[in-house]
């Protein structure tokens, strides 16, 4: 199998992987700070989905620490199989919680002036968490284009 | 390069194009058809997005005939590299646009009760249209994954 940026068990791996937690991370740090959050399903569902895609990054993380440290090649069949679809799986699931909390975040902020009336509404949050989802799906879609090239063309 | 279930120029390739088509032409009749959809930004861009992916959809579905009645291969590296960006481009869109108008339905209809309030609004409507856009977006999802796993096994 091909070695190439953002390989599974490699420094440049393991640099995809930090981004995704550090971005998830904040996402969910802006979210649950904001007033009010957990009355909207796509915000909840935006913690949840940041919170299993950091939970999912922080384990390949470690194996690429690990591989790393004792110089295993992470590059066999099964487990780029493994990688392949949890990464597509949380990426998809990355994209959907960030799009869903940007729609009713825009409809706040410019289609209804939500915000503006009532500024106790932590708009600026629910913003930067937006954001902060986008960049970690951007990460994550990284991974997972890598890892189906690895795949198929092996 | 292979030929495999869907892949351009064939029967198969055609029927993915006619369901990427279809079911993104009704998310479109069933939002237009819905009213004050124009207020909010979310459904905008889901009429936008599901009008560029019906459009390059038709386009390709028109190639795929043409290739299935003259008997021509289109399985070279420049057409499938060209298929698979307009596939990726139009799949991530179809997703991010069903994904905020979902986001914003299910605040009409179940986080603030708006639906049950103001019984003209076109609640119904909204979640078939999202439904609909959702159907046609695992339709061109599976055309970009099929022509991602052409290009790179070959």
């Amino acid at each position: 199998m091909k070695v190439v940026f953002g390989s599974p068990g490699t420094r440049s791996g393991l640099l995809l992987r930090t981004g995704q937690i550090a971005f998830a991370a904040v996402s969910i740090a802006f979210m649950i700070s904001a007033f009010g959050f957990s009355n909207y399903t796509a915000f909840c569902y935006l913690v949840a989905s940041m919170g299993l895609q950091a939970l999912w990054s922080l384990g390949l993380a470690c194996l690429d620490i690990y591989a790393i440290k004792v110089k295993r090649d992470l590059h066999n069949h099964l487990l780029v199989s493994l990688f392949i679809v949890g990464d597509w799986v949380t990426a998809t699931l990355s994209l959907a919680a960030a799009c869903s909390s940007a729609g009713v975040t825009v409809l706040f902020v410019k289609d209804t002036n939500f915000c503006k009336s009532y500024s106790q509404f932590s708009c600026g949050k629910f913003q930067v968490s937006t954001a902060m989802a986008f960049i970690s799906w951007m990460f994550v879609s990284a991974s997972a284009l890598v890892m189906f090239w690895i795949l198929t063309s092996s």
